[in-house]
């Protein structure tokens, strides 16, 4: 059988299966690993984005650079922890001109600069395939770190910003469109959500990134805590592109926003947050689904996978 | 100007000067970074394999998983620490075997097993070119890491092992030369010297493995310490392989021996332990020499480098 067949959540459904499980520590399923450290508690999490995969050729630099380390913290943003040590893997040809680097290496230590992120360490190797890995490491109070697992039913789901505008902008980088660089920029230079988890993270009970699209990200809440999610298409903030479907912006990837679920008493302080709509609500069962007038959304072979 | 005109300690020499330093931790420049954890530091290391870079096409995936965190665990070793949690990036083609797959991760657990390691984490993505990051987090007493930094002019150098084996394995493996399984495992199955180095941990002033190639390794040392290494080529614990010359041997990387240095003091303690050899001295300057009857040996463009 080939990789393609057993499919990407299949291998690391695999690689899951078979490692030993602890009280002490979080391993595979949620965005970071979770490591014991006396009174705290530290969030690792590594990202890695491949040429032609995950960013196309000529991709600008500086912004590459800005993306290879945003998409990591918004992975300790869906923990609701600090962001604190980076370390990054860099694969790169040798006819690689330094200019190229010094933009990448700009870009990104722009944002750990924003984000009081320190460059640790890491590797540098030569390739053919531009890769870059990019491990993260962050803080919380020990227990303090939200999961996908603790949702309840009955709680209320909300989610940041805009649905769909990475997927918008990626199809007009991918389709050479002129303009719509607002999109565009959604793709190549997302935004970690680390202060607007922070903000609501009294509240939560359940939290997850989107960076395989909204009902894939959904689904893996679903799965951890054993529930499942029912959103109201009218109330998804999608974002405002018309040359990609609405269906398509639910399950392009890469929109970095938050989804997070919460106790609907505090429905009202949510409310008073800013920058969170609420979407949905946690029910009963192990799916996601989305109700447009009422009546089920049909979303197939949704969500990016590797394989 | 093109990054192999730079090179790849010119390119990580670029990278560290624009780092902010503090006494909080320690970055960029050692076989670990090291963080603070309440009464414990953490050692964190990254070291990424690309095929047809640092593994031949065809490489045993089980061997190859082995290797992947072997190599890293040899980092943990470096720093005199105690190897924990383990993250896996795995960059793979849509068309390999799942039956790959599973030896490689049968490599990379057993392994883990042997070190009483945990996998937790990690990342799966296509890539045309296979290529495998892991990150390392391992664990020592507050302040008790073991740095390259720490050489005093007046101390003695050891190392563990045979030199050169990796080489002669590797130089086997490329010009398919039959037989030679015993070297070809020790470029292939290199195991890391995490007891060792805890074995001698209490007489050490600084310590490296030897990934780059002896020569350049122990260059790193003197880099690190202001200081210089005169090695002995008579007392060098050279490989048996007749076909590499032992010039090669000296400059050949991946040994994952064990180079360190420490006070004289204690040269009846070292020659107790097992599996050292004394091999040279530390002394004023900034290179490293080797002597052979009394001469000076030339090496040029002698250890590993990137671009």
């Amino acid at each position: 059988m080939k990789l393609e067949e057993l499919g990407e959540f299949g291998l690391i459904e695999k690689i899951r299966k078979g490692l030993p499980k602890s009280d002490d520590f979080l391993g595979i399923g949620d965005d970071c690993a979770v490591i014991p450290c006396g009174d705290k508690e530290l969030l690792v999490s590594v990202d890695t984005l491949v040429e032609d995969v995950h960013f196309l050729k000529n991709t600008d630099p500086y912004l590459l650079g800005r993306k290879s380390l945003s998409v990591n913290l918004s992975d300790v943003a869906a923990m609701a922890g600090v962001p604190k040590w980076a370390f990054l893997s860099l694969s790169l040809d040798k006819d690689r001109n330094i200019s190229w680097v010094d933009l990448f290496l700009k870009g990104f230590l722009d944002v750990t600069k924003e984000f009081n992120v320190f460059l640790l360490g890491g590797d540098t190797t030569s390739s053919e395939v531009l890769t870059v890995s990019v491990t993260i490491i962050g803080e919380n109070k020990k227990g303090s770190s939200i999961k996908r697992s603790g949702a309840k039913v009955g709680d209320l789901v909300a989610v940041t910003g805009k649905i769909g505008c990475s997927f918008a902008g990626f199809s007009a980088l991918k389709n050479g469109l002129k303009g719509n660089d607002k999109f565009k920029l959604a793709h190549l230079n997302p935004y970690p959500k680390i202060m607007e988890a922070l903000s609501i993270k009294e509240y939560v009970t359940a939290m997850i990134d989107v960076s395989d699209g909204l009902i894939q990200d959904c689904s893996h809440i679903c799965e951890e805590s054993g529930v499942g999610i029912r959103l109201y298409w009218e109330r998804i903030p999608f974002c405002y592109a018309d040359f990609v479907s609405k269906e398509e912006m639910l399950c392009g990837g890469e929109d970095y926003e938050l989804v997070v679920c919460f106790d609907r008493r505090f429905e009202e302080k949510v409310k008073e947050l800013d920058g969170f709509n609420i979407i949905g609500e946690v029910v009963e069962g192990s799916n996601v689904s989305v109700l447009k007038d009422g009546e089920n959304v049909e979303l197939n072979n949704c969500g990016f996978k590797h394989f």
